[in-house]
C-alpha cells in the first residue's frame, strides 16, 4: 500500500460538523486503495479512556470519492448519536488490508496485541458554539463589482477638480472621471434588469486617489462620491430591489492623510497614535518606497502605511468603524482588503461583533492563496476565490492540461475548505486587480466558456462591471476604464448584455447551477473537452460541456438546452459551450 | 516522483512564526526525494498581486530533516525581512526536478508559460498578536501528580465519615482514607528533597467522591481536604520552595450535587439554569447511565451531567471561577479535565482572561488524541502527551517494532504541533487514569528504561505520586493506592527514591535532558537497541541507549556516564539503559 499517500487529521476541512447533527469526515489515499471503511462509535461506549475495556466501532463503507491529482479524496457524513465520535479507517487495495490510526498503520495481528493502546481519531464533541456557520443567502447571489470612479457620473456638482470628460478606451490611475454614488443609484434599474443581486463596491470612504484604497477618513463618504445621505439612499434603493450591498474595508493600511498617521509623522513617539502603525525609525524623510524599512506599509508603498492590527486600540477603532456602517446603513457584507496581513485577532473580534449586530452579515477576505487559516469558523465566511480563477484560466493557458487535470484542479478548489465556506466562496474571473477576462483570454468564445464555468460552480459568482458588455482592459490601470453608457444606451451591446442576462437568470432560477455536488464523467473521448455533471439531492442533473479541443464534438441527442455558444445540430464547435439538462 | 507523498499547507504546525523574527516551514515528502530547495521572498518584491510583473524568490537548500514512518520531514527557519513570506519548493530525486506550489507540481517548462499565475504558498504577515506564546518556565519543570485522597492524611480532624485506616495494597473508589491538603503540606520537604518543581493536584474542590471529578462547589475546597486557609498555606509554602501548583479544573461536567444541576432536576425548563446543561427530556427518572439520551453527561455517567460550555452564562461563570483561584491564590496553571469536549469558544476566552491576569499562566488540556485544534496559539499551551505515552510503551509491547519504528514514532510526536507547544507538552507514563507504569511493564528495568526516555524528551515530565518508590497499581481504582509513608520513612524505598532523585536532578541540571533537538544514529546494528543523541545549539551532545534486545550490547569507551542501569564495563545488559555525555 502507498502509505505515504494516506492523510487524515481530525481538524479543519478533514473532520468537522456541518451542523449540530452531521459530522463530515474526509480522507486522502493513493490511487491504489480500492475500498475504505470507517469504524466509528461513541468513545465511551465501553468505558472511560485509559481503562481496560476494548473499544470497537461500527463499520461502514465510504462510498463517495473525488479524484485529486495524485490522491483519492474519500468523504462521508456520520451522525454521532451523542455528539461524540471516535473512529479509525480500514483501507484495502488489491492485495492487503491495513487499519489506519492517528499514529499510523497496523495490521490485523497488531490490532489485537494485549496492552497496545489504539490511537483512534476522535472528534470529541460537536459543540454548537464552534460550528462554522455562514450566511445562507450568499449562495443565491450574483455579485457585480463596481469601481465607483469609473462606473457612472451621476452628479457633476461633486466632480473632483480637473475631472476629465467621460471616455472610452485607456485610462490612468491619476485621472478622475467623476464616477459617484448618484451614478450608481441612476443605474440601479439597469442592474436590476441585468439580474444581479449583490453589489460589491470598491472603497467609498474619503481618499485622495481614484481607487480609494488609501483611506483618509473611515467615517466619511468621499465627497466626490457623495455623502452619507446619498449612501443611505443607495443602500435603501438597492434593498428595495432585493440587491445587497457589500463595502470594501481597508484596515490593513490607511492613506497618507489619515489623521492619526499625520500625527505620527509629525510627532513620532510622542504621538498617542505611534503604536497604531509599524514605524521602525523616526524621524524619517518620507520619500520613495519603504524598502528601507523605516516603517511597514502595504506593498512598500509609502502612501499606504500599515495599521498595527495587533494593537487593541486599533482593533477597537476599526471594529467601531464597521459597527457604525452596519448599524446605521444596514450594509450586508464587508470585503476586507489585504485581509491576510491583518491580525487573526482583529478578524476574530470583527466576526464576533458583526455577527452580534447582524447574524447573517457576510465577511469576505481578500486572500489570493490557501485561506484555511481564516476559514475555521471564527474569522471569515469566505475569501475571493482566486485559486479557482487560476484553476479555470490555466486550462486554456497550458494546452498540455487534460480534462482529468481540470477535474483534479476543480476538485482541489472544493476540497480545501469546509462545505459551509465552499457554499459562499466569492468566485471571480477578474477584478480591479487583474486583467479583464476578455483581455486575458483574447477570444469571445473562450470568454463565454469560462463564464459558463464560473456560473455553474458552488459559491457565488461575481462579475466585474463591464463584463456584461465584454469590456476590455489589461492590468491595472487599464482594467478600470469608464463604463460606456452612451454606447450601452444606443443598444450597441444589447446582444452581449442578453447573453449575460441569460447566464444570471439561469444561475438564479436553476438550483443545479448553484448546487454543491458535481462529478466528471468521461463520456467524450477527448482530453480537451471538459465535461461535468451537476446533481442535486433529488437526482436532477445538469450537464456542462466545453470544447477546448481543435475539432468538432458530436454529442448525443440533447435534453433541454439551457445555455450554449457555438452549438447546433448536436455539434459543439471549437471553443463552444453547452449547458443542458440531463 | 512520489507526488502523493508530498504535503505542505501554510497553516498550523507546517508554517508558523516561532517569534516575531523567525518563520518555521516544514514539508513532508516521500523517501525518493533527495534534495529540497525553498524559493522565497517578499510577495511584493516585484509589484502587487495580480499585476503583470514576474515574481522570483531567493533559493536556499533545506538541510534539516527527520524520518517519519513513510515520509521525510524537512524543516527550515526563515527570517522574512518585512514579516511577509511568499514561497514555493523545488524537489529533486535521482531523476527529475519538480516545483511544488499550492495547486500542485509543475516542471521547468510550465514555470515559464506566459499568463500562468503561480500559486505560491504565502505566509502573509507575522503579526505579534497571533504568535503562539507558551510559558517558558514549563520546560524546566519536573511535575509530580498528587491524588490527594491517597497521598497523605495530615489532619484527622477533617477525616470523612467512615474513614478507613491508611493501608498498603488494593483500594476501591468508594473507600476514603483521609488524604488531605495538610498532608501535602507535611510532605513538601519530602517533595523538595525529591527535587520535583511542580505539583499537579487532581481536583480539590468540594465533591462527594474520592477522586472529586464530580464537583459540588467550585468555590470551595473540599472540607475533607481542608479549607481556603490551608490551601493558601499550601500554595505559599510550595512557592517558597520554588514549587509551582497546578489545579485540575473540571468544567466539562459537574457533580450531581452542583446547585444549578439540582435546580434543573427539580424545576426543569423553569430553572434559570436549564440551559447550563444539555437536557433533552424532562422530567426524567435519574437512574442508570445516560445512554437513553435524557441528558448528556460525561461518559454516560448520570452523576456527571455535562455543562453547556456553549452558553455564555456558563462560560462567564467558570471563567469567574478560574479568575478567583488565580487572583486570590496565585496558582500557576490549570489542567482542564476532559478538555476536548469543552467548546473551543470557552477555551479561547479562558486563555485570553487568564493570560491577562497572569501572562505566564500554564493552560494544559486533558486530551488523549491529536490536539492540533486546541494548540493553535489561542487555546491551550499544551496537552497531556498520551500519544508519547503510547509511542514509548508500544515498543516494549510489540516486539516486532524496530529502532527505526521507535525513531519514527517519536518524530511523529514532535512534528504534530508547533515547537512552542512541544517545549511545554505534559509528558507522562501513567496517571490516575491508567495502569501504573510498573504494573504495565512488569519489569523494574524496563520501568527505568521508559523513565529514562520520559526524562530526556522535550516538554516537561510528570511522575505520578509513588512512581519514585515503584508503586504498583492496575487500572483505576487500583492505581490510586495509599502512599506507604511508614515504609518510606523506614528507609525501605531509599534506593528506589535515590534513582528517581538522580533522574530529576539530571533533568534539572543538564540542559541537554530538556532540549528540543535530537537525532537517531544507527551505530549499533541491532533493531531492538534504541539510540538517540540529544544536541544543543553549542554542539554539546548526550547519548541515550536502551537495550531492548535479548542479548548484551558492547559499547565503545564511554564518556562521562550520567545515568545507567544494568551497565558496566562497556556492557549494556538486556533491559539496561545508559545515558552519557558524548
Amino acid at each position: 500500500m502507498k502509505f505515504e499517500a494516506v492523510y487524515h487529521r481530525t481538524s479543519d476541512n478533514l473532520c468537522y460538523p456541518i451542523n449540530e447533527e452531521d459530522l463530515i469526515i474526509n480522507l486522502k489515499t493513493g490511487y491504489d486503495v480500492k475500498k475504505v471503511f470507517i469504524h466509528y462509535g461513541d468513545p465511551f461506549a465501553t468505558g472511560i479512556l485509559g481503562g481496560n475495556s476494548k473499544w470497537e466501532g461500527t463499520s461502514e463503507e465510504i462510498p463517495f470519492k473525488k479524484r485529486l491529482q495524485h490522491q483519492i479524496w474519500w468523504t462521508t457524513t456520520l451522525k454521532p448519536e451523542f455528539k461524540r465520535c471516535r473512529y479509525y479507517f480500514e483501507l484495502a487495495n488489491d492485495d492487503e488490508t491495513w487499519f489506519y490510526f492517528e499514529d499510523g498503520f497496523i495490521n490485523e495481528k497488531q490490532m489485537h496485541i494485549e496492552g497496545k493502546m489504539l490511537q483512534c481519531f476522535t472528534f470529541p464533541w460537536m459543540n454548537s458554539a464552534d460550528i462554522n456557520n455562514t450566511p445562507a443567502w450568499v449562495n443565491d447571489m450574483v455579485w457585480y463589482q463596481i469601481f465607483t470612479e469609473r462606473f457612472c457620473n451621476g452628479d457633476s456638482s461633486i466632480n473632483p477638480e480637473g475631472v476629465k470628460p467621460w471616455r472610452t478606451g485607456k485610462v490612468t490611475n491619476k485621472e478622475f472621471y467623476g464616477g459617484d454614488l448618484p451614478g450608481i443609484i441612476n443605474k440601479l434599474d439597469y442592474l436590476e434588469e441585468l439580474g444581479i443581486t449583490g453589489i460589491y463596491l470598491t472603497p467609498i470612504f474619503e481618499s485622495v486617489s481614484t481607487h480609494k484604497y488609501d483611506t483618509t477618513d473611515y467615517m466619511k463618504i468621499d465627497p466626490h462620491f457623495g455623502d452619507k445621505e446619498v449612501f443611505k439612499t443607495l443602500v435603501n434603493s438597492a434593498h428595495d430591489k432585493g440587491i445587497k450591498i457589500m463595502l470594501d474595508g481597508v484596515f490593513n493600511h490607511c492613506g497618507a492623510k489619515f489623521a492619526p498617521w499625520l500625527d505620527v509623522v509629525e510627532n513620532g513617539t510622542d504621538s498617542k497614535y505611534f503604536n497604531w502603525f509599524m514605524v521602525n525609525k523616526w524621524p524619517f524623510d518620507n520619500k520613495g518606497d519603504t524598502k528601507d524599512g523605516r516603517f511597514y506599509s502595504f506593498a512598500f508603498n509609502e502612501r499606504m502605511p500599515k495599521l498595527n492590527t495587533n494593537n487593541k486600540e486599533v482593533i477597537d477603532y476599526f471594529i467601531g468603524v464597521c459597527e457604525y456602517w452596519v448599524k446605521n446603513y444596514d450594509i450586508d457584507g464587508i470585503r476586507l482588503d489585504v485581509a491576510n496581513e491583518i491580525s487573526h485577532k482583529f478578524c476574530k473580534i470583527l466576526r464576533e461583533k458583526m455577527k452580534e449586530i447582524k447574524p447573517d452579515f457576510y465577511i469576505l477576505g481578500e486572500i489570493w492563496h490557501d485561506s484555511i487559516s481564516w476559514l475555521k469558523g471564527d474569522e471569515f465566511d469566505a475569501v475571493m476565490n482566486y485559486p479557482l480563477t487560476s484553476s479555470i484560466g490555466d486550462f486554456w493557458i497550458d494546452k498540455s492540461l487534460t480534462k482529468a487535470d481540470f477535474e483534479c484542479t476543480i476538485n482541489r478548489c472544493y476540497t480545501m475548505y469546509m462545505q459551509q465556506n465552499n457554499d459562499v466562496l466569492f468566485n471571480l474571473l477578474d477584478s480591479h486587480d487583474t486583467e479583464r477576462l476578455i483581455s486575458r483570454v483574447k477570444n469571445i468564445n473562450v470568454f463565454y466558456q469560462q463564464l459558463a464555468v464560473l456560473f455553474t460552480m458552488p459559491g457565488s459568482p461575481c462579475i466585474f462591471y463591464g463584463t456584461e458588455i465584454v469590456l476590455e482592459g489589461k492590468h491595472d490601470p487599464d482594467c478600470r476604464r469608464c463604463m460606456p453608457w452612451d454606447e450601452i444606451e444606443s443598444g450597441q451591446y444589447d446582444s452581449k448584455i442578453n447573453i449575460m442576462k441569460k447566464l444570471i437568470k439561469l444561475r438564479k432560477e436553476e438550483q443545479l447551477f448553484r448546487s454543491r455536488n458535481f462529478h466528471f464523467p468521461n463520456s467524450i473521448k477527448n482530453d480537451r473537452v471538459i465535461e461535468y455533471i451537476k446533481i442535486d439531492e433529488w437526482g436532477n442533473k445538469l450537464e456542462v460541456l466545453l470544447n477546448c479541443s481543435d475539432g468538432i464534438i458530436t454529442v448525443d441527442d440533447s435534453n433541454e438546452v439551457l445555455f450554449s455558444n457555438l452549438y447546433s445540430n448536436n455539434r459543439l464547435l471549437k471553443n463552444g459551450v453547452l449547458i443542458r439538462k440531463k
